[in-house]
C-alpha cells in the first residue's frame, strides 16, 4: 500500500491557481482577513485543511489495520492567528473530531485517534502542535 | 485591508470533503503514495499548496506596498517526505519561483521575494523552513 521512501510531492501555482493534476485545481488567494476574497482558499485555510485531512487519513489507516470499521468521521478545525514576539503566527490550532464506530469498538477508536494525533505527518511538521478533542460514539 | 488580530480561520471535514463556504469544496484523501487516489488532494499536497500560496500572497502584498507591478508569478513546490529518527517527516520543501516585473523593478522584486520568504505565515509555522529559489525577469 505504501510506496518506498522517500516520497516526492509536487504542486504548481500559476497566478492564483493551485494545480496537481489530475486533481481539480484550487482557486487560491489571500483571505478576507487580509483583503482577499471569501471564494478563494487561503494559505491559512489550506494549512488547516491539511491538518484536518491528515488526522483523518492517519486515523483511517490505523483503524483499517486494527480491524475497526469507521461508520462516520467529521471534524472541524479552527486556527487562531495572532501577533507574537516572534511575529505573526498560529498561536493555536484546535481540531474537534466526531467519530462513529460500532459499540464494541468505541474504546479502541479512542486509542486510535490519539495514536493518529501523534503520527499525523502534517501536525508533526508544525511548530505549534494542534490539539485534538475527539467525541466517539456508537453506531445505533 | 487587514482585519484586527487575532484572526480566526475555520475549515470543516465531512467524510473526505473539505469545506469552508463559500469556497468550492475540495475532495481530499490519502495520496497514491499511501494507497489513496490521484484525484484526491492529499494532506501533503495541501500543505505544499499552502506554502506556495502563502509565499505568493505575501510577495504580492509587499509588492503592492512597494509600488512594484507584478506582471506574472508562478511557482512549483516539491516536498520530500522521508523516515528520520523523529519519524516520518518532510525533510525538505523547495519552492522555485518565476516572477516577471518591469525592467526597472527587477532588483526590488528580488529583495521583496526574500522578504516574503521571511514573513510568510505558513513557512514560519513549519519546523523545516522551505527553501526559496527565485528567478526574476523583466517584462519585454
Amino acid at each position: 500500500m505504501t510506496a518506498p521512501f522517500p516520497h516526492h510531492y509536487r504542486v504548481e501555482l500559476d497566478g492564483r491557481v493551485l494545480a496537481a493534476p489530475p486533481r481539480a485545481p484550487i482557486a487560491g488567494g489571500a483571505p478576507p482577513q487580509f483583503g482577499g476574497k471569501d471564494v478563494w482558499w487561503s494559505p491559512e485555510e489550506l494549512l488547516l485543511g491539511a491538518v484536518a485531512l491528515c488526522l483523518m487519513t492517519t486515523f483511517q489507516a490505523l483503524a483499517t489495520r486494527a480491524g475497526v470499521a469507521v461508520r462516520a468521521y467529521s471534524s472541524q478545525v479552527e486556527g487562531v492567528l495572532d501577533k507574537t514576539a516572534a511575529g505573526l503566527t498560529f498561536t493555536s490550532i484546535r481540531v474537534q473530531v466526531a467519530i462513529v464506530v460500532d459499540a464494541d469498538a468505541v474504546a479502541r477508536a479512542e486509542t486510535l485517534i490519539h495514536s493518529a494525533e501523534k503520527h499525523c505527518i502534517v501536525s508533526n511538521s508544525l511548530k505549534t502542535p494542534p490539539t485534538v478533542e475527539a467525541s466517539i460514539s456508537a453506531a445505533t
